[in-house]
């Protein structure tokens, strides 16, 4: 199987499709608070979701680091908002300080196609 | 390739299978300790592989996250004893709190069918 | 698809082969700080994606998780030293304290055969 690179920088790739999966790179975003970057985030992973030729009825599964575990609900909402239902992915979270103290969440997404 | 998704709930799908790969989400558990809870998410993670088609034999990846590091041998412990001889994962541990404080350990699971 | 387990160990193999994806297990290193500990761990790397058919071009996700995310410059460093031009992977970095203290860097590599 072929492996296809979009977005390609010198320390990663955004996005990476291998076969039928796309993998994307960790994203953050930015914006004042916990709802907001994860708002900014969804819309970057629609993006690039896009750019691999999938969307997000298709996504595998989801890992997400939180900065600090007290923006769960924050993100959740968001979150819930976003993803369709009945096309939900396997998800973890767990709290991890990031690349910068400013963010506070970051998503990292595979995705088939 | 289909993506199939069982147990589809608002925020995650427990099992999501794409080809012959199963993703679980985390799965936390629930007892006293870093023991038992690893032992009930053992045991959670036997039932969705049986439901998934595949068994504990068959799991390509595990991602554990301990809420303190302190839990690591009884952690080990018990997923030694669970876990197949001559069939054991690729495998990763890291400190990382949980989606509330009275979760000790977290497991993300890869598996083939 | 068959499952092909390389370095297998009584806790985790160290490579687990299903179809055309190596899954690694996470890679500690050592060395005095997180530079040299970084550079033995891609050592390491190299060594797998070998034994398993594979090298570094072929990479397809990285996590990577710092005992402390001061650490972040010092990895980037010897990662964009060592990482192949044109064919970086998906890649994400949180903190996550490791299973000792000893251990500044772990590196969890998935890859295309």
């Amino acid at each position: 199987m072929t492996v296809r690179r979009i977005d390609v920088g010198p320390r990663m790739s955004q996005i990476v499709i291998h076969g039928n999966t796309a993998y994307l790179a960790g994203q953050v975003g930015s914006g004042d608070g916990v709802g907001a970057q994860t708002r900014d985030i969804l819309k970057t992973v629609d993006g690039l979701l896009a750019k691999a030729g999938t969307d997000k009825t298709k996504i595998l599964q989801a890992i997400i680091w939180l900065s600090d575990m007290k923006g769960f609900a924050d993100m959740n909402k968001e979150w819930e908002a976003w993803v369709p239902q009945g096309h939900t992915p396997a998800r973890a979270t767990g709290e991890a300080k990031l690349a910068g103290p400013e963010f506070l969440v970051e998503i990292i997404i595979t995705a088939a196609i």
